[in-house]
């Protein structure tokens, strides 16, 4: 396998994006990425898109995204995991340049959500769990998540204040992000007070439905300068597992075993361990997914990540600075993109060109990106070059 | 790259069936492939699904399927290019073998479309065409090829008798088939006399809505018969190419551009030309396809291929078989699995396990999977070993 690296990247405006469709945000995200990494061509494009056909009425994306992007006849595939999907398509992408088959690939990920209604996104987000046994039986991601939540409080002790903290917290940064599409700072008592979803997760506990897109350029790590312009980001360590898809198939609600063999075999392909990553950007659909999150990839003891947080340890300046973007709680989280979405924000940290969100002096990071609750996680490492 | 080889193919019984689930079809599909080619463990999984969203109220598919075939927590991810997302889901698998970093590899292709209504199903296959300008407008599948068919009926003279002899051979083909969904054999009036779809199309130019599943398993050409149990049949060419999405945008109505280019593309990595091939597998969702197709794969010159249908020459025993599994028209065509079905048929061909539809001394076969209106097309070339 040949090492593989990123040397140009693009985060649309998250949101509701009302006059930009589906096919013009990909557009976007795409020409971004191809313009920062300065490549004239590309070889072949990975399309990471949950649910086209439920958001947007469009499937067959990977053919629709080479031709808008003007880049038909290259081969374009589209790939899905769920919430995943950017993850996978990073994943697949990478595969295809270590391979030796292509050059220069651009993976991306899209997702519109808006422009169907609260209930039809509500099922559409649903078919990430078993449909013949969760969604059948009108279970929904709130209420998943929810359970999850509410096992971790009886077994370990986690509060509502710590889940809120989670919040506080990606909100401080997101208000440092010109992309996030809820860059309002909130308080632990506006999250405690706002709307109860499925108890104990407020509204202010969940992810937004939102629009955007996100891109990359992936190169072989030796061809780095001759390809394109940009300082290359090496990928260390890509790590993919899934689980049971339904929840109730589980041994453990309090645990993502998938999230900790991803991050096993991205560790060990890497040779780093947890306290070598200097940034980290963590699945946040709900703030019990990102503490969950943090204890499967070893960054803190199981049960102890909801008291790290209230600490301040994952703060920017903290000891494991988490979701320096804002995380998919006030960034947003289109689903079909925000695992790219999330190497977009680990590649501007390690190149420094974070601003105000700066970790100083990072190195090496991590994305860890998840579908459902957790059937799927893909881990990826990366250090800058 | 690797050298990359199949050995061990399964698919299930096609038609509307009732008693197997969307999952069940898939796990069937799976689990005969892993006992055909006799392996042990896989380490990786890419499935192929068109719009398990609109289908079933299903997306996550491969966690899904990893979890019900009893291989999870191995990397799952559902690859889709509409109707060649099976073709896809093989190319991908072929790419993370070659790479070095898997060394068993299950693809497969899945779709279960018979559990909606007939609009809804045909609302859902729309989303391969393009959403904004051609679905929005109300234009579905038999309509876009059937204004194909006219253009190349005014252009070269191609006759509705030249269409109907596809249909006809692909049914005596499929008569020979045990998983065939319509094995029945037809006639030349049968299909002249039967419903018009949309003129010059009748309902018998018209591959059926199918549940079905099928899958492959890859590996290293140099360990075959280490890890499994089957002679090999070796991929020699892969290409995949796209073109616009919207037929309107075309240079040329009567021109398949991405099958020619992926076709080339396969062609040139194998070291063959059309001559050399000794079966193949086409896209035959309309019969008007199978003769755009076999002229863009250079069988015949173009406008050529409706002349040599009806003489004959792409029967069994002719100079190149062509769909000698009755092809989508006969055997049926879910959606996602067709372009593993394909492969399923080609790799039994070269193996000699054909029965009443063996190719006499088939040593070099091809599968060509087309998505939408030849927005995608997946081709790829393979040798016995």
């Amino acid at each position: 396998m040949r090492d593989v690296a990123i040397i140009g990247v693009h985060v649309t405006k998250c949101g509701e994006i009302w006059n930009k469709s589906f096919r013009d945000l990909f557009v976007e995200a795409g020409l971004g990425a191809i313009k920062d990494a300065g490549v004239d061509h590309i070889d072949s494009m990975y399309i990471g898109c949950m649910s086209g056909g439920l958001f947007v009425g469009q499937e067959h994306i990977g053919a629709l995204m080479a031709d808008y992007l003007g880049q038909a006849p290259v081969p374009a595939t589209r790939v899905e995991s769920a919430c995943a999907s950017g993850g996978v398509a990073l994943r697949t992408g990478m595969l295809d340049v270590a391979s030796g088959h292509s050059d220069i690939v651009l993976v991306g990920g899209v997702e519109k959500m808006t422009d169907i209604g609260g209930d039809e996104a509500t099922y559409a987000l649903a078919t990430a769990a078993d449909q013949e046994w969760e969604g059948f039986n009108g279970v929904t991601f709130p209420g998943l998540y929810a359970m999850m939540a509410v096992a971790h409080m009886h077994r370990y002790g986690t509060t509502p204040q710590q889940l809120a903290s989670v919040a506080v917290k990606n909100h401080d940064n997101g208000s440092l992000n010109p992309v996030a599409q809820f860059p309002m700072k909130i308080t632990i008592d506006a999250v405690l007070n706002s709307v109860l979803v499925a108890d104990p997760l407020h509204i202010l506990d969940c992810s937004p439905v939102t629009d955007g897109a996100a891109a990359a350029i992936l190169v072989p790590a030796d061809r780095v300068g001759k390809l394109g312009k940009k300082q290359g980001v090496k990928i260390i360590g890509s790590g993919h597992a899934t689980d049971t898809i339904a929840l109730h198939s589980r041994k453990d609600l309090c645990a993502l075993e998938a999230v900790s063999k991803s991050a096993a075999i991205a560790y060990a392909m890497a040779g780093k361990k947890p306290t070598d990553m200097d940034v980290c950007e963590v699945h946040d659909c709900f703030t019990i997914a990102e503490i969950m999150a943090m204890e499967a990839l070893g960054f803190f003891e199981k049960g102890k990540a909801g008291r790290a947080v209230e600490a301040g340890d994952t703060r920017i300046g903290g000891k494991i600075p988490i979701n320096t973007s804002g995380g998919l709680k006030s960034k947003g989280h289109p689903v079909g993109a925000s695992g790219v979405s999330q190497a977009v924000e680990i590649v501007e940290q390690l190149r420094g060109e974070s601003g105000a969100r700066q970790v100083k002096g990072a190195k090496v990071g991590m994305t860890q990106n998840m579908g459902g609750t957790g059937a799927s996680s893909v881990v990826h490492i990366m250090e800058a070059m």
